[in-house]
């Protein structure tokens, strides 16, 4: 064969593959649908686990929860002897890092009085919690890339978000480190699944 | 037909019209009620297309929001990639403004600590925006008047009204900017629909 | 070139693609992530618009709420002179079909008295709209498919459905035929975008 | 030692262990409290394990919750692909399960129209589920039981719960079917801790 005729054929396997599977840079060609990454039940109750394991070693009881690129929740567990009330900011923690896409201790900054975003608590029926802990998984975690990229400059950023952890039951330092850790582990426990 | 007989069926036509229009200069003539100016879906969707359109140019995924004198939402877009949260506090900003008749920047200011509306962001069933991106729509608009009325003075204030606009997705001011933005081509928008 | 070595190729370039686009089915190979299609705004605004012009020869003023796959709202029009209280319902059987994954016109049968599912509108926080008008979007909708297919024997449902379609203001059978009309016209309105 | 000595000596250790455990009996001696039987986070996520891979078996995709004998969810697991709008219906199944102490098929006959508790599902804010799939968990099933009592004929039936699982993705049966399986296995499941 040749090289124009292997060339050929190379573009042609491509042209297939890419259609088969929708798209050559994980977007969907067709104008109608996009694709959304998910985090799966698997990874997210293996990342709660290697949480629970850190706090136990740190004497801490917290609930953490875990929540997909929609802000829904994937998996949640309350340690013994938690807070009753870290039930509700845990969950509430994960969707905050969803639905603004930062964490909830970088939020926490822009909601204080006198700062652009001063209020934004009060929305999304109560959802929305301002202090640390809440941290957003994104397909860079997954390639074990930095984890202190909360800035939004990328075009692509939405599509990178796969899910978010959320952490209650030490202080916000505490909850912000447990999650903070979860989000460094991901590669390594994806590797592990 | 003579021409007197032709004035009195002009007459008479006109006399049935404007009863069952309500009115001849905007105002009812029936204490009972009164007539609320409303956006129309038209005009609304237009305007948030315009929004859209300019967001896109300045790299920007937003949720923006259109509602009418009532406060009631007429049409809500979220852009790919919007931040989630961004869908109740696009709708919230366009019902604050409504609400108390201003910009949700100017509320904001209002409601700092120490000034006169502190706590009003807790009232209203957490559906006040005290951040920019909320912008009322008025008559004036229609006209081509100034963008900067946010004063209510004029004792027609309310029956100026006629909609609202709300945008989340980016900082206060850009948000700030998109609504104002749409505000201030109501009149162009409108002699296009 | 041999046959064993064009083989060799067609495999290599294979591998090479699928990993650039993560997977060769639509699933992802990374065990900690899953791809969900979700619908654009631009088909939910084309969808909204072809049942605006229908309800309109109908003599019908409808809400018209669209969905993504996570149950969160794309865009939601209100015609002009339809009922206040349609808003939330159209909204909300756009998230009941997303929910449940089938019509909220089969989920009311499966919620009637002495049924399996009775009092199941009472669950998410009165999100459930258990009459017709709400119609899951699916990929096989983008194709083309058959509208009737409410089943979910398939085990890659979940992964079918792109969206969801809500329409509220005419009687239960007039909102079913609405929203059951915009998924007839999913693949045709794509063509168009 | 003597016999006598060493009868004092074990009886004098019972005591004190006793005294510091709270009870012999599973009821506290102090009149002003009582010692409230908790489901641990370790059972829970192992029942919930055990029913995923049941659901797998059956090619089902569900959610998984267990709450505790206070009503309080312990641990939640969405499986990929699940129905959205599973899981508040599985935990509040677990809810349900507590509080009123019988699993919620049994509610569900007693909550029909016509019988003594119709209406029930309306109560408690909304998080009354009346269709199958919720079971509580009592010492009893710790202990080997049978899962059939739902009686509260016995005083110290409320003591006697330890906690309680929710289902929910499948048909009301299917749903049950895994509730009652995860009570069937508690006492297996606790032996491999």
């Amino acid at each position: 064969m040749k090289k124009e005729g292997k060339d050929e054929l190379v573009a042609e396997v491509v042209r297939r593959v890419l259609k088969e599977t929708g798209n050559a840079s994980g977007r969907e060609e067709n104008p109608g649908i996009s694709l959304q990454p998910q985090i799966t039940l698997r990874l997210a109750v293996a990342l709660i686990e290697r949480i629970e394991r850190l706090a136990e070693e740190l004497g801490m009881r917290i609930v953490a929860a875990v929540s997909d690129a929609a802000g829904r929740p994937v998996a949640i567990h309350c340690m013994d002897g938690a807070y009753i009330g870290s039930f509700d900011v845990a969950l509430n923690k994960a969707y905050t890092a969803i639905a603004f896409q930062m964490s909830t201790a970088r939020l926490g900054e822009l909601a204080a009085p006198g700062q652009p975003l001063y209020g934004i608590q009060q929305t999304n029926e109560g959802r929305i919690v301002i202090f640390g802990g809440g941290e957003p998984l994104t397909r860079m975690d997954l390639d074990g890339g930095s984890i202190a990229d909360d800035s939004r400059s990328d075009e692509a950023a939405s599509s990178r978000i796969i899910g978010a952890v959320g952490v209650s039951g030490g202080t916000a330092e505490q909850d912000t480190y447990l999650a903070a850790y979860a989000r460094s582990i991901v590669k390594e426990v994806v590797s592990c699944l």
